[in-house]
């Protein structure tokens, strides 16, 4: 009752500083803030706080700091490890980024655009289109998620291997910082060696050592021929090699290529039971292959040259062009569908791991024996963007588990795999960051030095362990 | 008198601390590791040590620390800035990894490899080529230059609007830190997100937050073909129109795009009288370009049908297309024959400059007027990877001046280039870092909030400010 009376004392003492329309006062209204995107968790916050410029994201803070309150920056909340979902609701607020949507400027001629980080990266990316521009960023979530989230995260997405993550793709950035100062780095150079580049410490940071205000993105021509085919392949190794061919081939214009099981089409169909399937759904394994291209270069030309060689040297067994752009969508639909499917089995380890390619196959190959032998009634399911070595390896438990049942299976099947990633030097987190729900993978993974440089920067530029605290390394995020 | 006893007496405890091997204790030993690459500038140090391996690193920078001795750490020292050469003689010791030039590992299908720091650049890549593998990184100084001080100022050159600077073809680092503990980042994961990406903080650093000892680098297949041009154009701006052409119509595999003014040829001519011109040299600007490719893709084709799009739109008035390598090697040589053939004209003004790319005609013609203009007795040169936004404006004083004339005309050219870049928000050092060069213009761009950052960083990881103190912000990072 008393902390109630606190949490309630606090968000009239947010409005008297910020105003009735920055505080979201009514804890009601703030659900779609406090519950994680997959639906999983749901947390509280004493208020939640949407700032319309830097200005007021710089008054949120000063705000805060007199209130003795902490921050949860937030953009799309589409976040897959509860990197923004508060952990303690009496003594944080949500900041949403979500009214800071303006697009600042575009300049054709530089490749190159100023927006602010609550812009909706689909919104952003159609806009820049109508210009014959291309921000390469391209996830499932594109429809909610928003810049300052992307770059805070780091995000990855299907286009990695041809343009890389959001971090080779920021210029620059403009950060409010613990002490609400504003650090104007929104810089458009493509070549800018004055000495140590600050815009990196805050790229992947996860909101804990300031809070992305806007972001300046590097752009690039906007493809004007995109071919699409799905391909049936002997196994994961020989679709490694095909990468590695095409590589060569296509000189890198390979924008996408994805690895799906034959298990892909049970769990798209599950999804969208009209789904049309152009393939036979037998072969071993598939893939999902992606070029574009634009001006003298022909990318169905290449597509076609690829799979002729492809298939002359027995790395391809079967495959289809997509004819139409109806078509091509239909291919990538599958592959969307493959995740809904999972998601409508219920509860599942989802993980997002990437090992060295060369030794990707045998990864795969050897926990998928470890798992079919020790959790033979769970399904193992192994899909995603193998050309950068990432790969989700998610176990399915059995339709008949209870929660129960299946949260025992979930710990287990990723005590497996986990014991192996650390075995190949890989990745927990290929792409989704730490947050909170790979806070242990990550005290497990970290080595002292690794930690005391953490805590020297964090201590360094957030002294007072105000943002985000309890996200990536609670032990040290955490007052 | 007394100082040098000192000094003998600290060459002295190092050898006991260090053994004979790693400390070269002999003045007139020092001096290839205390004069810097043009020649402008020779210094001295305590002693030049030169471990072989990572332990001995830690070693080194553990007797430092026992001495109270601060260390310049040296890769090549073919820096153009001073960064890596000492400036207190009485208490620096120059750290050379050149003994430490290892390839540690490729690995051609995951298209990694790691290497030490002492790596001679040009080396690597020719072991590189030999497995069908590319390092893009391409420089002037290549055949001196080490990986390490690569990274450490993270270097750019002809290839970066393809294969972007040294940051970006950087996968892990091992770095030993100002304790003398040892940060092992080397991962060659193509996609890790856990958290904050720490090696950015080294990449840039010039060694003041760490000695990087190894690298593990990312690889591109090798280009199977190699184009190159020699374009006759109108001005810069139609240059840029040309670049932002090409970029479309050749995917980006455009690998090199240098622009050059008339006087290109007079000052190559100068350094190598012989050379051949295969074109007129009369048109008022000049590009040199090259696409490279591999696989299906075909190189010819694509530089013929760009310039025959280029010539139908006036945005090339005349071409020349090497028809063999040793053509193309001329080509390069006029490029190359212009810097030596400015080192024969004595001290003069050397910038590196970006600005946005669509203001960079305007840029270099407002800041040409004046320089004609204010010192019409001075030649000024525009040149460089203008695809970059990246030009290297220098300004040559008459063949008569006496060395404090020349000093004279320098400091008023420089005062009037970095005005004018700071007023279209560009940088004044675009690739070659900060040094002990371009402390002073470091010093008046950055703002308090920038400073703040440095400083808390600095202090954080180096906090004894033992670590190159003297570069890039001598208030910070001097003791």
């Amino acid at each position: 009752m008393e902390a109630e009376a606190l949490v309630t004392s606090l968000r009239n003492q947010l409005v008297d500083l910020l105003g009735r329309d920055t505080v979201v006062t009514e804890p009601h209204d703030h659900e779609p803030y406090c519950r994680d995107w997959h639906g999983d968790m749901t947390s509280a916050a004493v208020a939640v706080l949407r700032p319309r410029d830097t200005g007021e994201v710089a008054a949120v803070v000063r705000a805060c700091r007199t209130l003795d309150l902490d921050i949860v920056a937030q953009g799309g909340n589409t976040g897959l490890v509860l990197g923004a979902l508060p952990d303690r609701p009496e003594r944080q607020v949500v900041l949403s980024l979500e009214r800071m949507r303006h697009i600042r400027s575009i300049d054709e001629d530089d490749f190159s655009a100023i927006v602010e980080a609550g812009c909706v990266l689909e919104e952003l990316k159609l806009r820049l289109e109508e210009r014959g521009l291309f921000f390469p960023l391209t996830l499932g979530a594109q429809g909610s998620c928003r810049i300052g989230g992307n770059v805070s995260t780091n995000a990855g997405g299907v286009n990695v291997l041809r343009y890389g993550m959001t971090r080779e793709l920021v210029l620059g950035l403009e950060v409010v910082l613990a002490d609400g100062s504003v650090w104007d780095g929104l810089s458009t150079l493509r070549k800018d060696n004055r000495g140590i580049d600050l815009k990196q410490l805050f790229i992947g940071a996860e909101g804990t050592l300031g809070i992305i205000t806007a972001v300046a993105i590097k752009l690039s021509p906007l493809p004007e021929r995109i071919e699409t085919a799905l391909l049936g392949v002997g196994d994961l190794h020989t679709a490694i090699a095909l990468y590695r061919h095409a590589r060569r081939a296509c000189c890198d214009l390979i924008s996408a290529f994805e690895f799906m099981p034959p298990s892909a089409f049970t769990l798209a169909r599950e999804a969208q039971p009209d789904l049309p399937l152009p393939i036979a759904t037998d072969y071993p394994a598939y893939v999902l292959i992606e070029i574009s291209s634009s001006g003298l270069i022909d990318a169905k030309q290449l597509m076609e040259g690829l799979l002729e060689q492809a298939m002359e040297e027995s790395l391809v067994l079967d495959g289809v062009i997509a004819t139409s752009q109806a078509q091509a969508r239909q291919l990538w639909a599958i592959r969307e569908g493959m995740n809904e499917g999972q998601a409508l089995r219920g509860p599942h380890l989802r993980t997002d791991i990437s090992v060295p390619l060369s030794r990707l196959a045998e990864f795969v190959a050897e926990i998928g024996a470890e798992l079919d032998d020790a959790l033979p009634q769970c399904l193992a399911v192994a899909y995603g963007h193998v050309g950068d070595g990432n790969v989700h390896l998610n176990v399915l438990p059995p339709a008949g588990a209870t929660l129960a049942e299946r949260h025992a299976l979930i710990g287990q099947a990723k005590k497996m795999i986990n014991f192996r990633v650390d075995h190949y030097h890989g990745s927990f987190s290929a792409e989704h960051g730490i947050g909170r729900l790979k806070r242990d993978e990550f005290e497990h993974w970290i080595s002292p030095v690794h930690r005391r440089l953490l805590e020297a920067l964090k201590r360094a530029i957030d002294p007072e362990y105000r943002l985000n605290p309890g996200c990536q390394l609670p032990s040290i995020t955490a007052r």
